[in-house]
């Protein structure tokens, strides 16, 4: 049994009273960091800087040195399950990541197998196993994976920053072959979280990037679906402890009803969002992470703790809130912002836990 | 007074009676047909094209060539004012539009005037009486613009597709002079909407493209108030006809209650919104008008029309809905499948209607 000095953020990931409203951020071990860009260099590139269990570590622990963050989140590359199925995961110098082989043809969407997490995933686990040593159970560690939809628009578009043309022409033209790939991804996606909880990650959080950009009735048929399955097959406890769930869908704030249905304990929130409207029409069934936009961390102090005080006073009382980013914290943010925001979040929230 | 042969846009646009649902495609005269693409070759540059009332009007006709649309929208780039504004704006090879002199220092933001539209804006008004001219009264003329927002997001950025970290740190850090730019741009909207209703637009739409990105409380007060601002002071009536509005902000799904409020006639739905829920919740103030994924539009006659009907079912009987995409029509559509569009609301819609 693990005895963790700061457990806040799984209770309120549980919905169970704390002192304070705990807070991590979205991609808090990144290039806004300089010893992140520094890590990254000597890697080599940004693979490599994955796929090493020590670079991975280091860089997790970074912004924990820093900050007093609620949470260590896995850093690790959300493209890692359609890499260890064969697609040819390379990044091109200042674009993002591609596939050397996008699925297209039916025959190679056919042949698709889950990967076996243990066999060509291990760096992961075993960057979670040192994640896990190095914490020494200071705060918890967050586990995490693409949401078989968003893994799919990669495997399919062959990159990000599309228009969604050749994943969306399939949605509607062969449904059939897109369900087979979110299938086995969901498939793959289950296995991979659940090797993490077994390696130690203490929560783990879907990420649904892309989900937004599908009509609300796609959105359940081929993202929401396919969350539930994951959630369905999710280890719920560990070495005696329960393992919350989060699922994030970015530009899901329309959705929320049937996302807090699906299984998980707490909903990701993205900043379009009123929290307390969030709050009224989901909070007596899951918890709340977020939901400031990443752009107030552009402004002064002054702006950086009215922004977040209105969104606690927004949740208001009680528990079942995390702080968080409604997205990745831009590379562009100066690192005292991100001080400025922690510890404006840690010293207005008591107020509203007593 | 205008003696229009097909009303029905208008009177759908206005919550009157009508037989069937009117349809329009957002972007309809465009790079999916060839022959735009021989006009705007013949005009040697997409400025060009635009600026030019003979080709304008040429372009802003071929889909009512090839289809039985019930409007033509005005052919227009959405960034005439800025340019009027004399931000120098100019279309890189195979780049959307930039600016050369993006709007970033205090000094020249103070300095920025609204354009009179009868001079600065004349090509486009000459376009609008041209093509009022050759329609023939056979359907209405749509008149737009981009919202204060959205035209804001292009003159601060410099250019399109940005993460809007530019204008974001303006909102958080210098709302003052923010609200300057949005100011005077609201003003430049307002008159240069009034002029395209005097030279005969028949109904206006604001384009709020970008205002989807802000949070729910920056939303309020950076782009639906200067939307409500332009609104106040449009004209409702020209030659004895009403002029009926619509506002569109992609992703403002969320919002549609306060947008609802703003002074327009029907609310732009992009595809995330069940029109059903969206109808529920503001169709007893505002038309609607939307709402077909554009990649539906990739896919067989048979999923086309399947999809049509649903949201037509989904809105239900009676007036108040003009068929349209959630989003402008994709460059690689086929031209046959914008005509089973058309030709399936026309024909599944009339049992709503009786």
């Amino acid at each position: 049994m693990t005895k963790l000095k700061n457990d806040t953020l799984l209770r309120a990931l549980l919905k169970q009273p704390t002192e304070y409203t705990p807070v991590w951020m979205m991609r808090q071990a990144g290039r806004y960091l300089p010893e992140y860009n520094k890590t990254r260099a000597r890697a080599g590139d940004f693979l490599s800087l994955c796929k090493n269990p020590d670079f991975a570590t280091e860089v997790t622990m970074q912004p924990l040195e820093r900050y007093s963050l609620d949470a260590a989140i896995l850093f690790s590359d959300i493209l890692t399950i359609p890499d260890a199925m064969g697609l040819g995961l390379y990044f091109a110098e200042g674009e993002g990541p591609k596939f050397e082989r996008p699925l297209r043809e039916e025959r190679e969407i056919r042949s698709l197998t889950a990967p076996d997490p243990a066999v060509h995933l291990k760096y992961v686990m075993d960057a979670v196993s040192q994640i896990r040593k190095t914490l020494d159970n200071q705060v918890p560690l967050i586990g995490f994976s693409g949401s078989p939809f968003t893994l799919a628009c990669y495997m399919i578009e062959g990159r990000g920053g599309t228009d969604f043309r050749q994943i969306k022409t399939m949605l509607y033209k062969r449904p059939d072959l897109l369900h087979h790939i979110l299938n086995i991804t969901a498939q793959s996606v289950t296995d991979y979280l659940n090797a993490q909880i077994e390696s130690g990650a203490q929560a783990v959080m879907i990420f649904d990037t892309w989900g937004g950009v599908l009509s609300h009735s796609a959105y359940q048929e081929f993202s929401l679906r396919y969350m539930k399955q994951i959630l369905t097959g999710l280890k719920r406890e560990h070495d005696g402890e329960r393992i919350p769930s989060v699922v994030f869908t970015k530009g899901g704030g329309l959705w929320l009803e049937s996302i807090a249905e699906s299984g998980c304990d707490a909903l990701g929130l993205d900043w379009t969002i009123n929290i307390a409207e969030a709050r009224n029409r989901v909070g007596h069934k899951v918890a709340l992470q977020g939901n400031l936009d990443p752009a107030v961390l552009f402004s002064t102090p002054e702006i950086i703790a009215t922004e977040v005080e209105k969104i606690l006073k927004d949740y208001g009382s009680g528990s079942g809130h995390v702080f968080n980013l409604g997205h990745g914290i831009s590379q562009f943010t100066p690192p005292e912002s991100a001080l400025t925001l922690i510890n404006a979040v840690h010293s207005l929230s008591k107020k509203y836990h007593s």
